[in-house]
């Protein structure tokens, strides 16, 4: 009997000079099992804005939210929303992902010149953390509405929370699918059983969360790039060994067909980030989503730090071939 | 390339003598990406009613429902809804707020006088306010029915009981979004968390307030005026010496698009009442509401008080240019 | 400017012999703010019905369920809703409140006879009332089918819970304005934090309750007497000598242009209750509530009783001018 | 004038040699108030089955969900819905009350032969029972479309979790009452402050449950017998000596124009049985809902066993006249 | 008169050689009281796939949800649900069990090669499990458009959010009625109170699960397989020495027209899994559903394992008489 099932080479079959373009085999948006809409929409973000070749870089800006206006006092220019969107498209990002707020009053003025991304839910970090659940603000319809090219659902994977939450997304995945709008999720572990197994950026927790948006419907998955060395109380399959590359490369194999997108998180050493990118793009990740790193510095500072990644991103065309 | 954005000058830039009006630069309601609804409502507010120049100032009486008839002790008259609304018509408010009960059967004698705000939630202060959530009582289209021009939404930002109010929030801005209403949140820092972290009316906390009324899509939002000096466990970025005008020049800046009320709270003195009005104008705030400070007086002496607080507003016109 | 507010005389304006008819100002029932349906349906209990003169008595009869059939064992006659209703129509009130059960199965036998009150919530006295909420057990629309001319609502003011009950009401309220039905609200001050400021039966309880029962909304209340001699840790306002006439004056003003109707409580005096009736119907009351004072007696002694409460009701004609 | 209401003799008005038939006043069911698809119905279950002459015997067969196979083992013959059914035909029962799955699969195979009461909620005894509530598994239209003759729904009077109850249960008795399905209220007094006074078969927590049914509009209400020497700290009324008659007299009163059903609980003696139902009848009951007492026999034993009770209904014939 | 319950020979009247064909008197699917959708679509899972005789043997595969990508550790390949589908087809399965998220993006690739099961529920391992419920993340509708065979949902009988449970399961079975879909319920006793009596994989336990299923509608019942030597705390009547085969044929006859899946739970020794799947087949189960013990292999041995578990299936055809 022929085998029905041929491996397919998901990721890492670079060859040829190091700085020459790698074609991964990762299957291209023709071969992920989308409707008509999502796959418009979603080639939409990935060949007609940002680099043109199926690699993206997202600039999120929901922090006035999450974290309040501390994180733009460093740089008072950008608590306004018009500057970050005017950012994105000076830098030439792949879409912009606000709460409904600002979507409906800033958005007009750039419509169209960078992709929107609707961030449905989002809550404040005043009380306590310890079942986070991340409320909706807006709907599939109302990102329909202003012309979004994807929307993005916080999912806190592990949260004592969890089941309203999966039962909150469930309504998410629904109209996203009805409607044809790719749906990107935050992936975050998060809760007393994370911590105690590792924190929220052990291999452990984000293999699991990529694995579950995966499971759960997701387009795009967002994870923070994972520390294999975080293996405190790990379940026994993590406790070993892993290089950093090792790690980001299961992670973007449990989240197969769907996306992935590496964040930022916190500022850190431009250097540092540079080489997670790197890793990610290699590992078969198709992009990166990074909001603080970027525009907690100055104007110009912020676009030479873009330009780095999107140097990076280059390299990695995700224009394989249909079928393998 | 062309810078794609150029900052606007939302606030303070005032010049010429002191007394003569201020033509700030905050831009118009034609600029707020507003729809079709909204901005003929707002401009009924601002320019129909009051001093027609794009200021406001609001009456508000729910102190019935959340206080209880205790607050009108002082002057029993105050009791009769229809003295409150006819005072508001005498003193050239922008609008009255009342909660359903009394919309419904008062204020169709004064129908088209002044603009009703239907408070759509509300509470009482009797049981503990430690998860603080108040329960929807009116809907959207009940202040369609009630030829309001606007409604009003208390948002508790920080309790506990934060997702469920954002829950609940949403269907009233959905619904407001739908049927053109403009949507006024009473954004209340509240709960442990406030409490621990300088206070509901710490600078962090009011200006955290004002940016999550932003993001979540309120027009317009009403904050107690930010006490820089309640710094007790705050935040890092708040733990500075800050100016009163400072404070709320940030807090303007981070409710943005969203227009700002600043409200009076507990009965103080008139002078210091009339500085704080004084500051939010110049920091580009739209206006005022103020219940107890006005109509816990003798009639005359309300009226009296309401003509110190137009002077103020008289010298903030809102008119500025349609696009800087 | 001629003042745009003339104050009315809600109450005691008594005029001529202690005897004769008091014509007071009260507002009819065409100046409340009804819609057409709620002024029919008002106008049948109180001018086709009873005394036919604006005053009403009321027969609740939910007894069954609140207490269960213990408050039945000192007549057990009244165990059966048959003797009840025929009762009310002997002794000539104006309308009978029972429960959808009762409803149903007798009220068919007696309609038209005399008004239906269909209570719509209730609960059993069973479990603890810590957290008290009176779950609906009928709606609006089963009120509409069976005839009623008003429904009742039980609302626990100051409960734990009146964050729930207040949602639940909402939806009563609703339909009671879309279907024309007017709405007649049990305002019962409950919780830990009521029996902590004075009573459930305390001016500052029984004000309260009155006034939040007006600003949500209600047509109708149904309060117990104030005493304002329970002033154990009220608010400072109620913490003073007040006559039992002043803090009844004071309820009927809270209630504003919601009816003020006056419970019975668990049976008392015949003489403290008479007077109690009286000085009600003195502050501008619409009248009575009595159940257990009125049933829990043999047949002809419960006529009499009533008798007694007409002749207080026939010397408070409800018919006062248009427009004062 | 003349009164109004004339006492209906509801029970024990029995005459004549005492194993002639019985022929008692109690209403028949053309003066109960239901509607026309109700009055349909339960005339079938009354008249067309069984001893077809108004009294019924009812064979409850949910106990595989209640208790699990367990009650089972003692005959496992039983543990097949088709003996069960069968057993209800052989033994001439007037209804089967079966959950929605036993239903489904087996009722096909007899339907039309005996009446299909579809409990409508139900739950297993593993987790605690503190906040007993029995979710619904089923609804009304789902007892249309199996052509059922009537739906049963268990409510637990008094438990903790009562207000989530009685939500339930009124889309229930909505549903019934839109679609005519004759609605049986399983009454079981439940929780702690049930045991706390008198537990849950005291005349107490008995006459309480029926009346709860009734006020809520039950068709029919089934109740386990009283038993009024379960005194311990139940209320003042009920703290006095009662015969067993007397308890069950006031219980049939309690219930009105519900019909009362009595139920025989855990397998019991006989003669005690028989006893219990004899006095049931003679308060005026309409019938009885045997299960273990029934089928936890060989087939032969509990056909034999059902004869006895067959013949203590005949004697109590409910055909009284159509008006007293 | 002639008995009109004939008892049906469910289980074990096995003749002749051992190795011969068993032909067992279960009912076939077209006794089972199923609609004309649900009929069908079982028809074409027990006789057009797989053995093609009645039985069935099912992949599940919602382990990276249900578990994490750690199951896959011990075979990276099996990470790819491609690979796992293609070993469906390749071993002969009836049908294969994922999510939504794996149905959506892999199922096209091999629609209708094998029949889809849609997991409808599902959760991660990560919080406490104490209150166990697995939310939706999928509908019947979803599953009709996927052109799936059956739904799946897991039931955790006995958790304290059981009654939420139920009440989310009876959404899914009025859907997979009415859409004509058959339902395959995972029943797994979980919670505090199942741990304290013999834990999920006692007798007791299972046996209650299994019926609880058939109580409450489910197609086919998938159970671990009962230990009864999980005797600890037990309800008496399971207190009892009783076989291994004892044990499956009650569970058979508790789940009765509920057709029963046995699965394999946590990788166990072969041997001891095969003469479970044997006893489990003579007991009158419809198959098995085996997961881990089939693909935490090499794919050749993960092949060689189904051929010895079809072997099994092959002797127990379920093609019995219509009527017996």
């Amino acid at each position: 009997m022929v085998p029905r099932y041929r491996p397919e080479r998901l990721c890492r079959s670079r060859s040829g000079a190091s700085d020459a373009p790698v074609m991964t085999t990762q299957r291209g948006i023709g071969e992920l099992g989308l409707g008509t809409g999502k796959k418009a929409r979603l080639n939409r973000i990935l060949y007609h804005h940002g680099l043109r070749n199926g690699t993206a870089i997202f600039l999120p800006y929901d922090h006035g939210l999450e974290h309040g206006p501390r994180d733009f006092f460093a740089n008072p220019a950008v608590s306004d929303p018009a500057y970050i969107i005017a950012l994105a498209i000076e830098g030439g990002f792949n879409g912009i992902a606000v709460q409904i707020g600002l979507a409906e009053k800033f958005y007009w003025d750039f419509a169209g010149e960078v992709p929107l991304v609707l961030k449905l839910n989002g809550k404040t970090d005043i009380p306590s953390d310890a079942d986070a659940l991340s409320p909706l603000h807006a709907t599939v319809a109302d990102a329909v509405r202003l012309g979004a090219d994807a929307v993005g659902y916080t999912l806190y994977v592990g949260s004592p929370a969890q089941e309203a939450d999966f039962r909150q997304y469930r309504q998410v995945r629904e109209d996203a699918q009805r409607l044809g709008m790719p749906l990107i999720v935050w992936a975050y572990p998060r809760g007393a059983a994370i911590e105690a197994k590792g924190g929220k950026d052990s291999f452990y927790a984000v293999d699991y969360a990529a694995r579950t948006a995966s499971e759960l419907g997701a387009d795009l998955v967002k994870v923070n790039f994972p520390d294999p060395e975080k293996r405190t109380a790990v379940r026994s399959e993590y406790d070993a060994e892993f290089s950093s590359q090792q790690a980001i490369d299961a992670v973007v194999r449990s989240a197969n067909r769907t996306l992935l997108l590496v964040s930022g998180g916190e500022r850190a050493g431009d250097d540092a980030m540079l080489e997670k990118a790197r890793e990610a793009m290699e590992a078969g990740a198709t992009g990166l989503i990074y909001g603080r790193n970027v525009w907690q510095r100055e104007h110009d500072e912020s676009l030479r730090f873009v330009g780095r990644l999107r140097e990076i991103l280059a390299k990695y065309s995700r224009t394989g071939p249909a079928v393998t």
